[in-house]
């Protein structure tokens, strides 16, 4: 992909006008209630795995509408008393896969949870655990449309709900510090690090990658690439459905999460990336609540910063904490 | 495409042993008795429409689970008494879109109803109206692994038994001849047709052009397009559940139904469609338990004989109905 | 196809200097004049059809040249009378196909006569009947550089003039009222449709979807798709007939037939349409005649609006008729 | 393309049945004789040049129905008397183009002539100046299907008697030894130049490269690559002509040429063509009617043989010249 | 991609015949002794990480020629004594990238080196640091060809060497048990840990996943996918050069280093995997000289087992271990 | 591809700030001080050929370190005395084939000499001959980051060294006037003759058409299309070497070489180009230090003039040489 956004000077002062709804705090509010009337805790299952430096469970919380979720939660073995803690969400389409698949916040002294996204976990990777039992009204293949009559039946509403009561969780685990939880996540995963940050309070840090799932209304129609290309699908046979759509994704657009958002950040961003463009990213970026920095990968597409950025955010995240 | 499947004459024998599960019968007996308890007569509401010629109907039946179904309801103006009727089904990915889209049936003189298929609608064409109630565990984006664990939730499950529920309908109207129903439908459209005709009495003819959800055993992994290469897609995942994915469609497979048909018949098939390859539409095709005939379009793709085979249908059915 | 043309505020201004030709009336007027000493009357057989609910017959008129060209013809069955009347243009490289293909107009109550285009019919859909009788000098393979060598051997100098004596055959009908006579297409249609607007006095409505053949001298370059880009290829060859291949093309710029129509006019154009760009749209849009209104689909490509806009279509021009 | 094909001992005794009508002959001998009612002496015109070493003409000679054909007529400067001759023709889609671009048998000391395809010459090089001024019936874009209704309609009845004029011509020069005169070609131009190895006689040898246009009843439908592929798009529509199609194409395969060919011939071929597959070469060069080589290149594609290929040649050329 | 190769009883049984020369146990034994010539103690350099459970460590080692080869060492945090240890090999294109991206071996406590492949590491992940310093003749793009023309030039001739002498210098380490060494890797990885099993004694265990660079003569045209098509354009310009590059390729076909093999083995292939075609990889598996499994993935591509094989790898190593 | 660069106008006056470092003459001073220590008389070799109007030669000539590089050398067949001569730099890719692929410059009275340029020679065409002798560090598959951490070792220091030192060679010849010897080549053979220019006195003519390695801080990241990608690539994997990167290629940047040179020059360019960006050609262009003129070709990709340039070339040089 050749550079086809604004120039880095110019996403650096790019605060456009994102739609946010009156009541955008209220619906979240009592969705956020709605699912607390469920229990906290999780459910902790140690397993057998091949990992003798590390401590393996299955962890199932109870999400949206109380359903469960899975996630696997490690701690480093031989180690004792409340850690900091890293919870991370996962890119569209993957699923939780298997414990050794992602052991670097582990292996670096980390309480990890890395949490399956409902539903999906089909497409690549070693697949995901974690049903979503809502049905949805006529839609694109994927989850950019399920739900997209209202904010309300919308996928997201569920998977954001889910991101902040996997958050509860850890916190009531008595080997994580609950003052030390930090979330990351990259793509999709950023974009669901965004709105846990702007939905949870006392988070330590905030690490989104290359966020997906921000600033609706540029990033449709800019990119072809999916999952954005999924509404343009939606919105090209349901023609007379534009306002109604756009009006459902601005509950869930990450701008309006991340001017909620308190705790420190570490974006990241490349400047060739098609699949969230660099402008929707500093649309978030620029509005962020709290104090943020951002990587900037100029010859990167989607993949970002990939190892090199987990340097930095373990470096930055270590500073934040100490 | 190029050729790639077996040669004409191999086609015409080709008779593979197809994979039936021994409640076959009994799994689709308790589906369509639960369904039939919801009672069966449809909803009409007359719609405004430009069409002076047509008396145009939203018609709204309880499908799977009473759970309410959309159709198009047509009816050639300026006649009087009972109709031959034709219920089509339709393509992957479609709605039942606006009810001026498909008149070549109605105007030949028939009642005509199109069924919507539940959650679909949204990546071509004008859209549709009904929702798919039920949820999923992980799949990949489609409606080919929605459910897939078991039968008894797969999605196709549903739309089969709207389909079986969409005929009950339209037999209790009284402009309808209830001993000359037919039903039609191209690529998905023709599993699903097939599908009713495994599972209905009495109908007049069956014609399914190009039909998809034949024989997945060979099908699966044979063609890299879309939808079958969705149940790829899942198994290169989800690597431990072959078995389980192939129980699951062995309930599901149009040769399955076709062995149970009665009606009459006329497919088609296109020699070089890589969607529905001819040996799996041949597959049915051989074990079909009524009269068919099969016509072959040997330069054709998945469009198969278009318009073309639109006039060799109405003349054949034509002939069946004399 | 991402966003990648002017902004809608801008589209909506968008009036570009187009080459007009000094003698680009009396160009016409001759060709016309030419091709009217042929008798306009058209030959009627009527056809065997399943149609019970339309009356088809094939229509053969004299069109350039006074060689023949093939239509068909259909009438609402069981009314009389005068009807007002519908004349389609088809989009590049489809015929005239089989009569029940297009039924909607029909059905809605108009005589409606659905031209062949001269040569074309064998790249999708049902087939063609009509015989270009005339060569050309190397050219790309298309039609787009038949004869560009010069205006008055290009093959839409023959396609236009087939076009207006499509609506002079049809007015000299018994069952057509010639004061209602409106015509539509989409695409290669739509830009025929202008130029019968620019040459034809007393058209009842011009129906224009995403229009074809519209200021080449953008066109040209600025997309990558056919069939603008065989021009493009015969450019990169004969590199030293830029001035000459659009003078040619200036005789035939849906631009400059726009300019010149009376008749009340709807449009359509789909914003991420990269087959005849928005802009090139807006540029005949902008400098028409007569009354006109443009319906934008922003999420549409070159499908435009699909059904949806027929039935916009239809009742726009119920209410220009009334 | 991967190996796609027979495999080579397959390919070397690779004789398929291949339809020859019965009056193939006598098709041919009317319609050259038709053509050489025209006289038969070309127009040379000196050209500028800046090549010292060579001596440019445009040579026009009659060609089909006397039409005027244009070629490159090309003399080794500083050389006199009669000179063994070589007729080339082209590739598809290109024309003559400009008469420094093919010197490799001028400078090996042969008087040369390069025909201009009629009506190509404007999809690569640098164009052509022959027009072909007959209609075609409703055609794929492309030349395939031009007149395809019938054989003495179609396009490739003219480019082969163009093709036996075009030596007819050169041998009526003062420079060129009639005896002494062979034909080359690559892909189009190498069945063209079988075509007039099969009409011709006392041709002193024949070059056909990567030959196109052989044995259509495997290649059309076999590879999905153009040109054969525009039949398959044609039949793909004009579902109903079939039978008349093939017919056509009888009279004008390469392999009913080479079976009447008499003179030497060097052929090429290369194993992963998919262009023209290696099966379609072999079933012509099997069919020969006259001392025959095969030149095999197994790791090329529709390249062939290339810069390589023509050393072969000019030393095979010189041996039967000696 | 779809199914495209032999079948699975037909892999079982497949045994071609593949070229070994005469000499190719001599040329590589002269070539290992002439590489330890140089020293075999590797620098080890402690590198600074965030990672607290794991020691890294920048290893160098003399390879071929004893040039320095850069790896990255692990050994898990608190633990003493002698280790079994994994030598992995990388994929094609890639380098050691980052000691944090890899950590599943040294997790379940193994010392753990990941050798950088020379000359490599710049088209994925993180990059290398290990150059390649032989210059090459002609050559495509990539390392396929670097010095194609002898098996003494070939850049595999070196990258093997490295492979062999880093289990060399893993097993001078004090924390290494020598007697439990393993090699494992993907794709190239595989070709290379085959390449170095057959020229290594004493391994304890050997897992190739999907391995390239075995059965040349098979894949080289049977795939059109990159590394092996890197041969296949190399031999459509050279063309007289088949003969010299399969020669050359006979002393790197991991088909002959595998019959050489004695340490036991896992292998896992993917039916439908185009880079490394499974009947290339039962030729080497069918081959294999010691106790072999392979790992059968029916519905993936190159990504093979992916994190469920390493679950079946680390469980097989345990118990050949034990 | 459609229009993306600047306008037509824009870029008459596009004069970019390019990179330049202060060190780029001492540099280039040096590296040719160096290479001009090995004797400059090349070795010729008389090669076999049927071109009987064409004296052929092997030319040998010490390049870059010394090291032998091949080209093709050919004199006009009776002709005497010292001639004007061109010398040819190739595209990306290729090699100097055979002798008889390019015959235009000879057939026109020049001495001709093509160069080899080392290492390529496998992509397309007939072959190279001429090895690069020297390795590399981590680099993308092909020839642009080979050395990529230092000028000083960077692949093309030795093909420009190679490329100066042609000329020297050429020079030397007695058949052969020394001042009038220029220079040409096309895509990488623009730039390397870009190179020559900057860094030789004396030439009668610069001939680049569509000119690659120029204006690098734009190409690269602006076009997707390889060669300038492989630099986009290298840095995405390291991602923290963009500066030392484009440090090297400041040394290599044709703008800078460009100014530097002084004989008149004719470029060409071909608006459409994705592969050498019209702007990056117009930046070296507008800085040219001598007489320059340019051929714009408008509706050209990469091909640019083709053909019809050439005779441009021919005449331009004519009249320079006058």
């Amino acid at each position: 992909m050749p550079r086809f956004d604004l120039s880095l000077p110019e996403l650096r002062e790019y605060r456009p006008q994102v739609t946010e709804p009156a009541d955008f705090d209220d619906f979240w509010r009592r969705t956020l209630a709605e699912a607390r009337r469920s229990p906290t805790e999780p459910r902790l299952t140690r397993q057998e795995s091949p990992l003798t430096q590390v401590e393996v469970f299955d962890l199932v919380f109870p999400g949206f509408g109380g359903q469960p979720v899975h996630a696997w939660y490690l701690l480093p073995a031989g180690t004792t008393g409340r850690l900091p803690a890293m919870v991370e969400y996962n890119g569209y389409g993957g699923g939780r896969g298997l414990p050794h698949e992602r052991l670097a916040w582990v292996t670096a002294g980390y309480a990890y949870l890395f949490m399956d996204t409902r539903g999906q976990g089909s497409v690549w990777g070693s697949g995901g655990d974690t049903p979503d039992p809502n049905g949805t009204g006529p839609s694109v293949p994927g989850f950019m449309t399920r739900g997209i009559e209202s904010p309300h039946d919308h996928y997201y509403r569920r998977v954001y709900t889910d991101a902040v009561r996997a958050i509860d969780a850890i916190r009531t685990l008595d080997r994580v510090d609950p003052a030390r939880v930090a979330v990351c996540g990259g793509s999709q995963g950023g974009g669901i690090a965004l709105a846990a940050a702007g939905l949870t309070d006392g988070l330590a840090g905030v690490l989104p990658e290359v966020p997906f799932l921000c600033h609706f209304e540029r990033a449709v129609g800019m990119t072809d690439e999916d999952p954005y290309q999924e509404i343009v699908r939606y919105l090209s046979v349901h023609r007379n459905r534009t306002e109604q759509t756009f009006r459902t994704l601005s509950y869930l657009d990450g701008v309006n999460f991340a001017a909620r958002a308190t705790a420190p950040a570490l974006f990241s961003v490349g400047l060739l990336d098609p699949v969230c463009p660099p402008s929707t990213v500093f649309a978030a970026f620029n509005r962020y609540g709290g104090d943020a920095e951002i990587e900037v990968y100029p010859f990167n597409q989607h993949e970002g910063g990939g190892g090199h950025h987990w340097v930095r955010q373990a470096a930055w995240l270590e500073h934040v904490l100490s």
